[in-house]
């Protein structure tokens, strides 16, 4: 269960910054417009569980590098980061599972990362390596609550390309694990941050990962689209499910 | 003297890809349209000024981590790069004293970098740190050779704020330093891109790192935005200027 | 309980490998022999905790170090790498506080690592960040079994200076911990070397790691003989004990 | 030509550790013995020329690993490190050319390195990548000194192996090159070590990586005895020259 925000001032405060982030993610994305409209396709959807490959394959990895930074040593804290990058590995693999189960062939050639994509993997390694050692929580801050603004998209995802839970395994699995990360993550965001520059560090990695996701979620349109014109043939085997 | 395009149909190809980024940039950002209308002021220009300040301090750094990745070895371009960050080394300095040249107070307390900076300093380091080592040529690519599509609205900005020579030492030095950094680009460009895959690594690291460049100028705009409407004291003291 | 090491055998070479460069220690090393003659003093003996503390501080950081490499990933050996870590968290401690039991200070003043303390924690740095993936099992191999060998030295020092199994806790609770650890990799290392190169780069990792070992060891002998001739002020306080 | 010692009190007293640890070196190191007494084959000097290839394509790298690290800037000994890191590169190329030079094949399949070759190269990384920025300087102290030491060895070597000046690239060119290069590293560490823990860990990081290095030397007679004796193949077509 998550720790219900209003327990402390600072999470609820992040919380409602959280939400904001969302209303205009929600409102704005482009990505989000097309699922709402129930016009996504299976291409498409497709094209954007490859880009979440790409950037969870790193999320253990970026995970434990806050903890292998030399410097003052928060043993509870460095504690959490390996356990929490043991418990990442291999996630990316599900993303890849349901493309294949939407009829991708097993083994298929994975496109390489889109830019945005990079972008955000790159700056979620920027700020595990250096700054507050604490701001990479505000990344999982959003990441491990995020079911509680999509589920609705991914219902309606759901619905529109008639897929079993048995091929969403990405949001299904991640909305059951996740839930018991999210009250672990909110529980150490409350006890190790002390000052109002480590709320603020946690806050700007939290709307700035969250956003930096937006920005790919919207490239997956585009990369969508040029496969549609003809002018790509990036994923174009994913045209056929 | 810059090596002209045509000499190699592959540079020739990218310099058209970035004349177009260009166009998108001059015809659509938020704060080259301030410039144009002779409506920059100081305080934001110093707000630019800072946060250039606070990615140029890394480029050094990021053109060295290119060469000291193990692997096969270019000495060639090894040495390219070491030499090249030997060059990049304190003109971060300009910046600050351009500012300071402005009148705020010398050794002034610098503004921590805002999100736009921070996720433009991660892609350069990660693109540097990983992937095809000629990708960082993308970068340098548009950077030594930028004044041809800027020089006009540096122009408006001297104009604007009745600033001297002296006090623009970052894009006046620059200027001058980079004519022959760009021709050793170019020439470096040409000999090492040998794979479609190369020149597209180049490219696209040059499309992506431009963009967040421009979201940079960008999110400056806001930021001058809030501490006018007095919602931020970031900078508060460059309002004096 | 270990893994028999007859079930491999490539397991019982390196085995035999292993025994062979403890019985050079237990019959060459300079400090093993002032424990065997009952000369070790509590001075000496705190000396050697601090170094242990030294290096044992950064191998949560360095085993993790091995999963965080990009490249072609095995994801049970990562996830090893990462559990394993997060149960090394920490242990360095045991080594400070069994100092603090023997009547040092509580937050004493800690020395400075010794050279050969350094250069132990280089390499294990650097095997971890480069070469075969596979080879810091060889570090893992004799450190998680080295009981075996040691136990009866322990219990020379623990009768030599009087102390409790209370006062030696970085042994005791290893000794305990590290049973179950050394069957983890010894199945570890059955399952993954696959090639004589594998089994070479743990084997040549192990032998290596543990000579550097021996060498820190008989490096605290000379700090101590330098400390007794007044020669150097390092740790001067553990005179005291 | 080399900054006289006298000059500063800090130079003199390094140069005389410098001393001691050279004249241990000389009068104990087994390689140094056999080269002494005319009894070094060039099978045995290629293998410790291989060996020098092996740590010395780090030396660039880790040099400008130095100026990377983030932190306070020292922007003059930023420009020292990078600057020191282009000139380096491709110095190892000399070591092949040397061994080629004996009558190796151009392109020979180059043995891995050997352990205590990966435990010097590991700690110059490690003091590279932590701790006192200045303490790598110990390092190029010795290292582009070293000819004053060494001199009468090499020029043993050439007598004994009937070698021409070309045949020895590897210690002419650098004995040329690091007069001066040994000239600028006095004046940094003049210049740059204020206080009593500057001057010692660069002291510290001299002496540990020559020793080190001497550690390398004494393997390099080992391998060549396992060679001799048919226990190892490792370089054996090196017995052919």
């Amino acid at each position: 269960m998550t720790t219900p925000s209003h327990e402390n001032p600072g999470l609820a405060k992040l919380k409602a910054r959280l939400t904001e982030v969302w209303q205009e993610i929600l409102s704005e994305s482009r990505f989000v417009r097309i699922i709402q409209q129930g016009e996504i396709s299976k291409a498409l959807y497709a094209l954007y569980m490859i880009e979440t490959y790409h950037y969870t394959r790193h999320n253990a990895r970026n995970q434990a590098l806050v903890a292998i930074r030399t410097g003052s040593d928060d043993r509870h804290y460095q504690k959490f980061c390996f356990k929490h990058a043991e418990e990442e590995i291999g996630h990316e693999q599900m993303a890849l599972h349901d493309v294949v189960s939407m009829g991708a062939p097993q083994g298929f050639s994975i496109p390489p990362p889109l830019a945005a994509t990079e972008v955000l993997t790159g700056y979620l390694y920027w700020i595990s390596y250096q700054g507050n050692p604490l701001q990479r929580l505000g990344y999982s801050y959003w990441a491990e609550s995020c079911y509680e603004y999509i589920r609705p998209l991914m219902a309606r995802v759901q619905k529109t390309l008639g897929l079993t839970a048995a091929q969403m395994t990405f949001f299904v699995a991640h909305a059951d694990i996740d839930e018991d990360h999210s009250a672990l993550v909110n529980e150490m965001i409350s006890k190790k941050c002390q000052t109002p520059e480590d709320w603020e560090d946690v806050a700007r990695v939290m709307e700035t990962s969250l956003r930096l996701t937006w920005r790919m979620m919207d490239e997956v349109v585009d990369a969508h689209a040029r496969l549609l014109a003809g002018q790509s043939e990036r994923g174009a085997f994913l045209q056929a499910l």
